[in-house]
């Protein structure tokens, strides 16, 4: 028997922000590209768009810088905001899943299939 | 700026006990009755009976006890070990709320909007 657990973040009772959004800002930190980002996670271009300006809008903070032109066809960077962002949201699952494990563990010892 | 969070129990990688099933149980306890427990929690009597089956199975521990015929016609009643696995499941529930939320403004307390 183990426990699992889901979090996300609301604002005014709405969603927006979990473990997808998490993974396509950290995509587009690894490729520096919206289009790439957007391949890996199997969305499109235009959706991932309109979920980071839904985050950006939502959160009050601008999350991805898109340069255009330039040698190598213009990409997109995070923000230092969004990094910091990420590392709290990163930072939150694994302390939670941490919490969650040892909270299960304590009140359920001595349970069968333990 | 606010975390929600959602916890499961799973036995062998499969979902076997949330909200949902805890929801069941506590209306079985308050009805004394499957039927009625179903009609409230909107679902048909044969899912009702096909959850508890699946959750006594997985689980390894008997849950319900029917009591047919009688002055009353019958009726259902949780055994001591469902009893005492709904108190553990909501205070495992009630606890990470608590920690989540703890954890989250620890973490986040500067960010805008919180």
């Amino acid at each position: 028997m183990q426990v699992r657990s889901k979090i996300w973040v609301e604002v005014g009772g709405e969603p927006v922000f979990g473990r997808g959004r998490r993974f396509l800002l950290e995509a587009i930190d690894k490729h520096g590209s919206i289009t790439r980002a957007a391949r890996e996670i199997n969305i499109s271009y235009r959706r991932a768009w309109s979920y980071i300006n839904a985050m950006e809008e939502r959160l009050g903070i601008g999350l991805v810088e898109r340069h255009t032109g330039g040698k190598n066809g213009g990409g997109a960077v995070l923000t230092d905001e969004a990094r910091r962002f990420l590392e709290k949201y990163a930072l939150l699952e694994e302390g939670v899943r941490e919490l969650v494990d040892e909270k299960f563990k304590n009140i359920f010892t001595g349970e069968r299939d333990v």
